[in-house]
């Protein structure tokens, strides 16, 4: 080869490589901060809230990973509230500082879930958080002798796949002040339960369980919102609790469906069945000053007041 | 040269460029995401919480840009909470969408921000925040012939150096129901009047401005919170009201400097001094479930319990 063709062949192939290697550069700086990225996400409920935006800051290569963590299952239809957000091992929480109980407790309940490998009896017994600060801390103290019940948000024994998803439901900021005879030892375990047979019927369900304040109208005819304030950490005792299912439909065409329950904190008397407390969800919404599965077109699923009968019992047959 | 040199020269020059664009490309891309993120943050309040560990994300290239956006200046000693955060052009808000009304308003104040630019009074008016979801806003009705006055958290006169800033203040988001006579249009407004005296003293104050709803006794000796809700879409009326105030000090040595004040939503004698309603910050932090000024050593600015006079008064002579 003559000597002009030589230079021009090692430009062109200098030209080349260096253009491949800034480009491999790129991607390689934009796949590693991407991995760091993905494992803030999978831990900290904000940076997740916020991850469709940032996935646009690396703007260079699409690819389009679904993240699997528990969290994205989880708060897959969305965040209902964004107040003090707090991950557990199977359930995620807003923590209601000013009341010391939970905005919301959001679940994900599958039916291989809903199998029992806890044995030891060790981990249920109920603690305070100390990850919340102590100034907005409900402690076991402010529950002894209060005359309610330490009532569990998530429950329980929808969490008994592992030790440590058992034990966390007993972290006081999942538990509300509950009455107990005929509400938290009644219609609310009987709630519970029906969660949990929807579970086994239709194989994937979401719940959001949390409180209300519910104003009620004075003597002098104002409306007024009155809850009691127990323990010396002043934990709020809600008038009422809610919960919202949301069925996954195992169905081929199937659609999703909703149903929200409010019951009063009270003595429910033991006839009453569990449907004449289903209530329009865009109710609790604004009594709760939350959204529900926000990632869901709601017009599609139910209409602004709710039948006698509920939709799941009518469309699942 | 022999062609053997020829060739290692050849190789040697590849591997240094290639090596090269290749750091050239990682520092691009870093670079470029970076910018991406900057004004992502700038816009949005939770992408900007985060942002401490997301720039994490990029473990490259260190290069300690300080943010300077007016958001950054505002929020620079961290959120009181992080429920619905809201930017608008002069302050950042957080809404409570359970009582329509904020849970707290926050403002960085400077001597050159209190300057007058504002002439028209057209931008003047009472406006509902349209970007609130009508299942959680507060209109204009729910004020009319309520008997209470639309009262500002962030005071309107502290933002007349553009017409868009005093104009902000008047959405009924950064508006709570209060006392007119003896409140609205007298102790409140001389704590406003007070605020604006420090910045023309101190030169830099961040003020932190919200509702309390507080607990009381009631008959039977328990404690209960009690608040009353107004117009259709339920408006809670605060029991009280909070300004926390931060003075950044002029002087070389000098310390930051803490108040907060708490002032009943009620008619207030004309001859009670301002400075019989300071309060320990910590109680406030208690029935508000804020944090106040989280990036300050709270131990080196104020001890647990408030002496009569005021802190800023003694030591700022």
């Amino acid at each position: 080869m003559e000597p002009k063709w030589q230079i021009l062949a090692f430009f062109m192939v200098l030209t080349v490589s260096t253009g491949v290697s800034f480009v491999a550069g790129v991607y390689f700086q934009q796949r590693e901060a991407k991995k760091r990225l993905n494992k803030i996400i999978e831990k900290d409920p904000y940076a997740y809230y916020v991850s469709p935006k940032l996935y646009e800051v690396f703007g260079f290569f699409e690819d389009e990973e679904q993240s699997s963590h528990r969290m994205a299952q989880i708060m897959k239809y969305g965040f209902p509230g964004l107040d003090d957000l707090r991950l557990y091992s199977d359930f995620v929480l807003s923590y209601d500082r000013r009341n010391r109980v939970a905005h919301w407790v959001c679940e994900h309940l599958e039916v291989d879930q809903l199998r029992t490998n806890v044995v030891s009896r060790r981990h249920r017994t109920y603690q305070p958080d100390m990850r919340v600060p102590s100034n907005f801390r409900s402690e076991l103290t402010d529950y002894r002798k209060s005359g309610f019940d330490r009532g569990h948000l998530a429950a329980a024994g929808n969490h008994h796949l592992e030790q440590e998803h058992c034990q966390d439901t007993f972290f006081l900021t999942n538990v509300a002040p509950q009455i107990g005879e005929g509400f938290n030892r009644g219609a609310w375990r009987n709630l519970e339960t029906y969660v949990r047979n929807l579970v086994h019927r239709f194989g994937s369900v979401y719940v959001c369980t949390g409180p209300l304040y519910k104003p009620h109208q004075k003597d002098g005819g104002k409306l007024g919102v009155e809850y009691e304030i127990i323990g010396l950490n002043m934990v709020a005792v809600p008038t009422h609790f809610f919960k919202v299912i949301m069925v996954e439909s195992s169905l081929p065409m199937g659609k999703p469906y909703m149903e929200g329950y409010v019951l009063p904190n009270a003595a429910i008397p033991k006839d009453l069945p569990l449907r004449s407390f289903l209530c329009d969800i865009r109710e609790i919404e604004h009594y709760a000053g939350l959204k529900f599965f926000d990632g869901l077109r709601r017009s599609a699923i139910f209409g602004s007041n709710y039948p006698s009968e509920s939709q799941v019992f009518r469309d699942f047959g």
